[in-house]
């Protein structure tokens, strides 16, 4: 029996930002990570600039509209780290056991995330206050 | 000539907490990461423990007493993330570089961190509000 969630690597660190573009140079022309992609994510309400780092990325958010839980975290705690994303396989069944184990979640049930993953958020109240995202990557992807 | 700081990976992503028994429990038993180790590292005024994620870690932070910066951390913010490290090579050329670029730093030189490291915190002003470190581990250590 499957006992722990194992898992696999950080897939990407959320970082709420109010504006990509003003952001963006920081990463690409300082640090010099590789722009991936920039993606509009309507069901979380933000835009996402990726940033590839060694196995994981950096996700830089910037909020669609004042609705977006985006936009919520900036009011509250300005720009900064907003969650870390790790990669499992099997995402209904790692819910499930986080469940079982009494870990709180903020979705029972994975919901769509960029490029194809499905994505669930652990209620950071569970979890010393960190945000953490389950993320299971869309397997028809190349 | 060298012109942008390149980082190889996310070394390790920071995480405050006020006690580290209490914490570890959803990171060993419920996730299943493995703890390499625990150390107090007494220039930064905490025990930290670290837990093997991928090619990175997640370090959690538990402050020594009421002087360290993780203690003001938790009393401003609570438990959460506190910082992202990237591990580099050449720490003080890229401080160096980072200054030129007019980014801000905490540090202009390396100081000692945790198994033998040698570490330096921009300024989270000049980042979005994210606090970055800049992370050269000891290379005589296999």
């Amino acid at each position: 029996m499957r006992r722990t969630v194992d898992p696999k690597k950080i897939s990407h660190i959320g970082v709420a930002v109010r504006n990509l573009e003003a952001a963006l140079p920081l990463y690409t022309e300082v640090l010099g990570l590789s722009l991936e992609g920039v993606e509009t994510v309507s069901s979380e309400g933000v835009k996402v600039a990726f940033l590839r780092i060694g196995e994981t990325r950096i996700e830089l958010l910037e909020p669609l509209g004042p609705d977006s839980p985006i936009a919520s975290f900036l009011e509250k705690r300005g720009e900064g780290i907003h969650h870390i994303a790790l990669e499992v396989d099997g995402i209904e069944q790692q819910l499930k056991l986080l469940s079982e184990k009494g870990v709180r979640l903020i979705h029972e049930r994975p919901k769509q995330g960029a490029h194809g993953t499905r994505i669930a958020f652990l209620h950071p109240k569970a979890t010393g206050g960190v945000l953490y995202e389950l993320c299971e990557p869309d397997k028809t992807e190349s």
